[in-house]
C-alpha cells in the first residue's frame, strides 16, 4: 500500500494534530490480516455513558458487520462501548462464516474491554469474498487493550487505511453552556467506494454530553450535505460506516433537543468536521488530479438540484474533460439533460469558477475559450449551474476520472 | 477521424452488403461542415406513402433538430419525405440560431426534393455549442439530389460517422403474406453517447407496407430490448435519434394491427436488425476492448431486473475489472447492492460465462480463481446474475472501461 503515491490534492501540512477526547482511548496493532509491516487493526474504548450514533451504506448486499452495527445503534448508553476495525479484508459476501466472525470478534472485544457485546461495533475493510482470519485479531486483543491510550488518534487513522494515499483527520472546538467541547474524527476512503479496497469508514469522537436520539438526528441531517454529497465513481460499498461517539465528559449540560441553542452550536461544529473529512475522501479519490465542487442553483426543488449536481459529478464525460483540462461545457449541458430533473435548455447558465460560459441556451458572448482553458489548469475547480427555474440549490464534491483510476482498478486484485 | 484505430470488437467481414430497399434513394457529399477529405452529409429521399416512426433522446436539453423531428413524427404519409444528416457539428445548445438552421435546412430540402417541410427530418452530430454552418450544406443540396441512388447505403452509413471506428449496418429479410420484404439499416455511435462527437443516430428502411401507428408501436416496443439496453458510459446525448421508414413498395397487404400474424414476423425481423445495430454501437464503444453481455434473472419485476443489469453494466469498477481481465465478482455484488432493486445477498448467484462463481452469499466451493482468470481473457464476456427472488429477467450489453476511453475523452476537444 505504501507504494501508492500521495494524491496531489492531499491537504498541505499533513495530518492535523487532533485534540484528545476525554473518555476515549485507542490502540493499534500489526496483526497481519493481509498487510505486513504496518498496523492493520484499531481498537477504540469508550467510557460508560457514551452516546453512539451511526449511518451506514444503503446497499442491499451490505456486510455482516454493517448489519450487526445497525442493529446495535441506539442501545443503552449506561455501559461502556468499544469499536474494532481491521483493514485488508472486508469480511463482505462471506456467507454465514462472515457472520460468525463478527460474533466471535464482538464476544472477545466485550470480554477484553468489559462491555456488553451489544455495545461492540466492528468494521472490516479490504478484499471482498475472502474469509476473515479473525483468529489473528483475537490473539492480539489483550495486547491492544493494554496499549490503549487517549493520544493514539493518528495511529488509529492510519491503521484503518487501505488504498488511501494519506491519513484523513479533522477536528473542531466549540463552547456549550460554558464548557469547552472538542470533536476529533478520522476517515478512510479512497474511491467513493471501491468494494475491493476502498470502503468509506469514518469515526468521530466528542466529549460533548448529548442524548443519543438527538445525536442520531443531527448526524442524519449533517450527513446529507457532507458524506452523502461526495462521489468519486458513483459506486457504493457494501461496508460504508460512519459512527459518532459522544462521551459526555466535557461537563456541558446535556443537549436533549435539536431546538436547544447549544444544539445549533454543536451541529455547526460537527458538520464542519464531517465536511472536512468527506472532502478529504474525495481529494484522495482513486487517481484524482482535480478536486471539483459542483454547485447547482435555480432548481424547482432540493431533490432536483441534487439530481443535477450528482449527474454532473458522476458523468464520466465531465470527469474525463476535467482530467484533460478541457472547458467542455457541452458535457455539462448533457449531464443536466440526462439527470431527470426539470430543466430548460434555454434558461440554463453555466460558470467555470467566475467565468460565465453559457447562458440563454448558447455560449455566452463574453466567454473566450482561452479563459476557460486557463481556468481548467487549476487543481481545484468549481462548476456552477443555474437552472433558472426556482430557488433550490445543492452542492456536491467529486474528482476527475484519470488514467490513474483505470490503473488502480483494472489491475488491483490480479 | 480516420486516425482512430478500428475497434478490436468490429464484426469480422466488415460492412455487410445491405439489400437495396425499393422506394428509398441516398446521396452523400463532402460539404466540409468540419471534417475535410470525407463525406459529411447524407440525404435520403423516401417515396410517397412512406410511414415514418421515430424514437429520440429523453434528455431535457435535446437539440433543435430532435425537437423538430419529434413534432413531425406521425404526420400524413401520402407525401414523399426526406432525411438530411450532417456530421462534424451537433447544432446542439446553439440557442435560437440552432433552430433557425433546422428551419433553413428543412425548407431547402423540401424544395429540392419536392416534399412538404413537415416531412423533412434532419439530424446533426458532432461538436456541441458551435453554430452550424448550414449555408455550406445548402450549397450542396442540388448536387446531392442529382446523385440520389438506391444503392448508396454504405456511403450513407459512412457519411454520418464521427468517432466511430467502423461503419455499422444490418439487414433482414422476411415474407409477409406472400411478399418478400427487406429491412436495411445503419447506425453510428460511438460512446453510448458522448455529446461532443458520439451521438447515437440510426436509420432503418424497409419496403414493408405498414400503418404508421403500428410501425411506431413496434418501434417503441423493440427499442426497449435493443437500443435502450445498451450502455457505454451511462451518459445520454442531446441528439439521439432512431428513425424507421416503411416505403410500402413490397406489395404485402398493409399491416394494420400489432395482432396481425404478419406483424409478429415483421417485428422479429425489425428487432433483429435493431439488436444487431445496437450491439455494433457497443462494440465500437470508446476505447472498448471487451464486449460484455449482462444477464439478470430471478428478479421480482422486469424493472428490477433492468435496474440490476444497468447498475452492473454502468459500474466503473465492474468495467475496469473487465478491462484488467480480473474475475472480480465482488464488484458485481457491489453493483447489485447499489442498484436499488430488491436483492438478498444470500440468495444471489453469479456466473462468468458458464462458471458458477458465487452462490448462497459466498464464493462457490467449486470455483477456482484460475478458471475465472482464463475466462476473463476472452473478447466477449457474459456476466450472469440470478437474484433468486422471482421470475423476471433482463439483458443489457456494454463494454469495458479502458485507458482508451480516457484518452479519447480527456483529450478530445482541446
Amino acid at each position: 500500500m505504501s507504494a501508492l503515491k500521495q494524491s496531489p490534492l492531499a491537504p498541505a501540512g499533513g495530518f492535523p494534530d487532533l485534540p484528545v477526547v476525554d473518555g476515549v482511548r485507542f490502540a493499534t496493532g500489526a496483526v497481519g490480516v493481509k498487510y505486513t509491516g504496518r498496523d492493520d487493526v484499531m481498537l477504540a474504548e469508550l467510557c460508560a455513558g457514551t452516546a453512539i450514533a451511526g449511518v451506514f451504506t444503503r446497499s442491499s448486499t451490505r456486510s455482516a458487520a454493517v448489519l450487526d452495527c445497525q442493529a446495535k445503534i441506539g442501545g443503552d448508553a449506561r455501559d461502556g462501548a468499544a469499536i474494532l476495525v481491521n483493514s485488508g479484508n472486508a469480511n463482505a459476501f462471506t456467507g454465514e462464516r462472515g457472520q460468525m466472525s463478527v460474533q466471535a470478534l464482538g464476544r472477545a472485544v466485550a470480554a477484553v474491554c468489559g462491555v456488553p457485546q451489544q455495545r461492540v461495533f466492528t468494521a472490516s475493510t479490504g478484499v471482498i469474498g475472502e474469509p476473515l482470519p479473525h483468529d489473528r485479531i483475537l490473539a492480539h486483543l489483550d495486547a491492544l487493550q493494554r496499549d490503549l491510550s487517549p493520544a493514539a488518534l493518528e495511529p488509529a487513522a492510519r491503521a484503518i487505511m487501505t488504498t488511501d494515499t494519506f491519513a484523513k483527520g479533522a477536528w473542531a472546538r466549540c463552547r456549550l453552556g460554558g464548557a469547552d467541547v472538542v470533536i476529533s474524527g478520522f476517515a478512510k476512503g479512497s474511491g467513493m467506494i471501491a468494494p475491493d479496497m476502498a470502503t468509506m469508514l469514518s469515526y468521530v469522537f466528542t466529549d460533548a454530553k448529548i442524548a443519543q436520539p438527538v445525536l442520531q438526528a443531527m448526524l442524519d441531517r449533517a450527513v446529507v450535505s457532507t458524506f452523502n454529497s461526495i462521489t468519486v465513481d458513483s459506486d457504493t460499498s457494501t461496508s460504508d460506516t460512519l459512527i459518532v461517539c459522544a462521551t459526555g465528559k466535557a461537563g456541558n449540560g446535556e443537549i436533549r433537543s435539536e431546538d436547544d441553542s447549544d444544539a445549533q452550536t454543536f451541529f455547526a461544529a460537527l458538520h464542519s468536521v464531517l465536511l472536512d473529512l468527506a472532502q478529504q475522501v474525495v481529494r484522495d479519490g482513486e487517481g484524482a488530479s482535480k478536486f471539483i465542487e459542483v454547485q447547482v442553483s435555480g432548481a424547482v426543488s432540493h431533490q432536483d438540484a441534487r439530481k443535477v449536481a450528482l449527474s454532473i459529478a458522476n458523468s464520466p464525460l465531465v470527469k474525463t474533460a476535467a482530467a484533460g483540462e478541457d472547458p467542455n461545457w457541452g458535457r455539462v449541458v448533457m449531464a443536466v439533460g440526462k439527470s431527470g430533473a426539470q430543466a430548460d435548455r434555454d434558461r440554463l447558465s453555466i460558470w467555470f469558477g467566475d467565468l460565465l460560459v453559457a447562458e440563454n441556451g448558447w455560449v455566452s458572448p463574453d466567454y473566450r475559450e482561452a479563459d476557460g482553458q486557463a481556468y481548467m489548469k487549476r487543481d481545484e475547480l468549481v462548476v456552477r449551474v443555474d437552472l433558472g427555474l426556482g430557488e433550490a440549490g445543492a452542492t456536491v464534491w467529486t474528482c476527475d476520472l484519470t488514467h490513474g483510476y483505470i490503473e488502480i482498478n483494472a489491475d488491483y486484485r490480479s
